[in-house]
């Protein structure tokens, strides 16, 4: 056994955007590997917003990446080695890895691709992964969206955001999206959304949301946070939602970031704020995807991939993330 | 008809603490009223922390309180002249009605004291009326608290947080509440709460709440906000709640005040935070307040009043709730 494996790892933690000090590549020699261990010779990588969040040294939902660690990811390769039990090489998994071109597991946060799968393989790792059941139990779920309702979406031409409001569309509800180009707002347009929000060229958020959705918002399913999230906070009906999903704005953040300034309306209109994890559903995870590769079967829901080829180029991709010139499910192809 | 009514007014909206100059007094003569209204002359008037977000010009809850209009709040008195068919001369109520010695009333917002009635009369603007409910619904309802969970209480030496706090323990919960004193904190602690955490004593708050609170905080019933809030979210458990009660450390802000610094660990705990306004449950506050009332009468719960005398005391008595002076409900009584 010898695999030469290529890894980003925190070197150290990074103030701001990631920078290739704070992030380089080496390369590992895997030559043995324990029992109950298996090899996975990864072929697509998952770029995610909520991997700057890990290279944190801060409480939260998961530990952070220790100093001298991969950087954490999911992932699906094929299994080359192993000594796990219920793991043959051959096997196709997809799991939570890292940023690298082999990956030593030992079957915990592992699946096995259907062996009827007909799906492109990097669909695990985006529309029927973390992603696809994101937007799927935040909106059917976690948000308490009911027919009739409004959804206002924020990063909605990302890969989440795109989703879910598709996934509200088929509920029977007004969705509103926000995205940050001409482009995007006329694609997620395209795909069912009632109407969009350009945020970089609209002055009053506030105002453009009150039109956009004139029966007020009932949910807001934010992604991004800052600004944006105040300007919804305005707009939220007697007892609207706003499902807490990410904050991409205040990421790459030196100082502390306050949550937002129209506070007081949480309370002023009987509203919540509910955090939302995907990893809360998991018994949940096999049932949803087979929903939502039914949904993509029969043309109801469309997925936009950005596949960047490429080992050396996780960083840059990543970093792109939080410039907004990236749409939908961004991820690595290896090789 | 004649009656000499004195009123305190909002003639300028204030800037932090509220001045003499932006809330005077003046006499007004009630010599007349219309096919529908009521004449009351106040015995005991409310003295509330929400009031100070009443005469800011922001959206909240309620319309703010008007230029040159009577300072808003809860009253108790007795009809002395009716041209209302529901209301008779000799009639005890309480409702919404204003900082002054008589009130007009069309009805709106008033209710009769039981003919029943064996409680002294301003239990009906305190703990029967919106404060005891608050508590009641607060705990009981809105923040989904269960038994052997634990609840953090905020400001819990004032009329809601002892209250709810009590209302709790009989729930079978742990009770552990934040106040401003050694003698607040004493006081609590002979009502029943478990612990007590002196804030202006402590300096790592986020520690001693983990110290008072061994197995987390499931809910966190918050009347302050601010620092306080910080450090309840690090101690939340996963599926937690805020409920968002009020916010008193931040009401006298002159610049806009920004939601907690970790409002990160809402989505790091699947946690909520769920806004609460007493008046979303309008329809079971007779029943509640009947609950209420048999708890003081058995004696489970304790109420502590303080009554200032003297109706040109009301702006002095309602700036020192925001000094921490004050123990339990304060009222006015006018004669």
């Amino acid at each position: 056994m010898n695999y030469k494996n290529k890894q980003f790892y925190l070197k150290t933690r990074p103030q701001g955007v990631v920078t290739s000090e704070a992030v380089p590549v080496r390369e590992r020699v895997i030559s043995e590997i324990n029992e109950g261990q298996l090899v996975i010779e990864n072929h697509y990588i998952s770029i995610d917003p909520a991997i700057r969040g890990w290279m944190r040294d801060e409480p939260s939902y998961m530990p952070p990446i220790e100093l001298n660690e991969v950087i954490r990811s999911t992932t699906v390769g094929t299994v080359v080695e192993s000594r796990h039990p219920d793991y043959a090489i051959g096997d196709v998994v997809y799991g939570v890895n890292g940023w690298e071109t082999y990956s030593v597991s030992n079957g915990y946060f592992l699946t096995k691709v259907p062996e009827n799968n007909h799906h492109p393989l990097h669909y695990y790792i985006g529309v029927l992964g973390a992603v696809g059941l994101t937007a799927y139990f935040g909106v059917t779920d976690r948000s308490g969206l009911k027919k009739g309702e409004t959804l206002l979406m924020s990063a909605a031409a990302g890969a989440v955001g795109s989703l879910g409001g598709q996934i509200a569309k088929l509920m029977g509800c007004r969705v509103v999206g926000i995205a940050g180009s001409d482009d995007k707002c006329e694609r997620i347009k395209s795909l069912g959304f009632d109407d969009a929000i350009n945020y970089k060229t609209t002055k009053d958020m506030t105002s453009a949301i009150k039109e956009a959705c004139p029966e007020g918002v009932d949910v807001f399913f934010d992604n991004v946070g800052g600004e944006i999230l105040d300007a919804a906070l305005m707009n939220l009906n007697q007892f609207g939602r706003v499902l807490f999903c990410g904050s991409i704005s205040t990421y790459n953040a030196v100082d502390p970031v306050p949550g937002p300034y129209n506070w007081w309306q949480i309370l002023a209109r009987s509203a919540e704020v509910r955090g939302f994890l995907v990893s809360d559903y998991f018994d949940q995870f096999s049932s949803a995807a087979q929903t939502l590769g039914g949904w993509i079967d029969e043309g109801k829901i469309e997925f936009k991939d950005e596949i960047v080829e490429g080992f050396d180029q996780c960083l840059n991709t990543f970093n792109k993330l939080f410039d907004g010139s990236n749409q939908g499910k961004t991820l690595i192809k290896i090789r």
